[in-house]
């Protein structure tokens, strides 16, 4: 089993401006590559405070993940943040310029803040932007990607195919018009009797009326096929039907 | 300045089963009553993580709330968890049964799972919960809810009134359909100029066309003002309109 953290970086985030949506993209895309999100983080546009997340998940976890920050503006200041946690100065890519030289063609254009979305801490890879061409970054396990969702999910979908995962987790979701309290000593017991899948319960009023999920999750997709087969079981004998998801 | 940490527990936010929405509304409404949130956290469902986590955060931060896990399945450990946190006994209250006692009127529908979720960590006060009755709790400076958003919004606005902030952050919003480039010289002048208050630039594209809010905050609301008038007159001078959020 690979593991992943995900700093999610921005002022805007923590004041409720902006509802974040690249966490929930990115526990999908690495699960399918057999790489599961073990920690989120949201912190705020202080650059002690993301060298310092930096650091210390990128020990913690086989990668780590940042979106936000990378921008021409004065608030963007990821880049020189992770350059800091490295220890290694900030230099212009070349590459980068060139790519952003695609996007502008005079040298009018390439301005002095464009130009900082070309500096990157020494040693790092770029992370293609096919949208607005101005790149993310690797350093070592660390990838520094937009925040902006749909270049974010662009540049991850161009560097997912790069990245070495374990088994990938399997699922199963079953739903049901029955209240969690009513399930929950059968669940319990099926919980016991499986300990190799991870077995969730997620309330929900649907048109109204109560029920849950139950979402079965391993890495042995006969393992989670078997522990469905009994919530299926279990859904019946409280009088409801089991309805897949 | 009060400040927050958010903690969000649950698997089904980092598989990306679930999207998050909890960090934004304690974001804006934490806001509203001078307390800044400063940090998110996301978790899985595994007793020592949330422990360990509640711990860190309750030292640094004014404030903790957590999101998730008091429900009455075998995955909901969040009270257990921050029990262990504290060092204290998980405890049957009995305000808790009686709340319960006015959503299930007989004995027979007052089973184990519900019971659960009234337990609670000794010394803890209860917090209301007006829609399913199943209360959340706080104890110390930390303060325990429901995941479910409708649950998790009617138990915080009943108890905000009796949280003691500082001055809340006012914030005006500018946005122009001006790429973020052409907007970075003028607005690190004014960020530099304006001290005392935070500029943020959040660029998006809206129906094809390019452009960037521009977020000032502040406590000062005259210095909200002064840098606002100043940023209307950068975008003014780069010939665009200054359209008021």
């Amino acid at each position: 089993m690979k593991t992943a953290c995900v700093i999610l970086i921005g002022n805007e985030i923590l004041s409720g401006r902006t509802q974040e949506s690249n966490l929930q993209y990115l526990g999908a895309g690495l699960n399918s590559v057999g790489i599961r999100v073990m920690a989120g983080r949201v912190i705020p546009d202080i650059t002690e405070v993301i060298s310092e997340a930096v650091n210390e998940c990128r020990a913690e976890y086989d990668y780590l993940f940042t979106t936000g920050g990378i921008g021409p503006t004065h608030d963007d200041i990821t880049a020189d943040a992770v350059a800091r946690a490295f220890g290694v100065p900030l230099v212009r890519d070349e590459q980068a310029v060139a790519a952003l030289r695609t996007h502008y063609t005079s040298d009018d254009e390439l301005t002095g803040p464009r130009l900082k979305m070309c500096d990157v801490p020494e040693g790092a890879a770029l992370i293609h932007n096919p949208i607005s061409k101005a790149p993310g970054f690797r350093i070592e396990n660390v990838y520094v990607l937009a925040g902006v969702p749909v270049i974010m999910q662009a540049m991850f979908e161009g560097l997912k195919g790069d990245l070495t995962g374990g088994a990938p987790v399997l699922s199963r979701s079953i739903a049901a018009f029955v209240g969690e309290s009513l399930l929950a000593a059968g669940l319990s017991d099926i919980q016991n009797a499986h300990a190799s899948v991870e077995i969730g319960s997620y309330p929900f009023i649907r048109e109204g009326k109560l029920g849950a999920s139950l979402v079965i999750r391993s890495t042995d997709g006969a393992a989670v096929e078997a522990a469905a087969e009994a919530v299926r079981e279990m859904i019946v004998s409280l009088g409801a039907e089991p309805l897949e998801e």
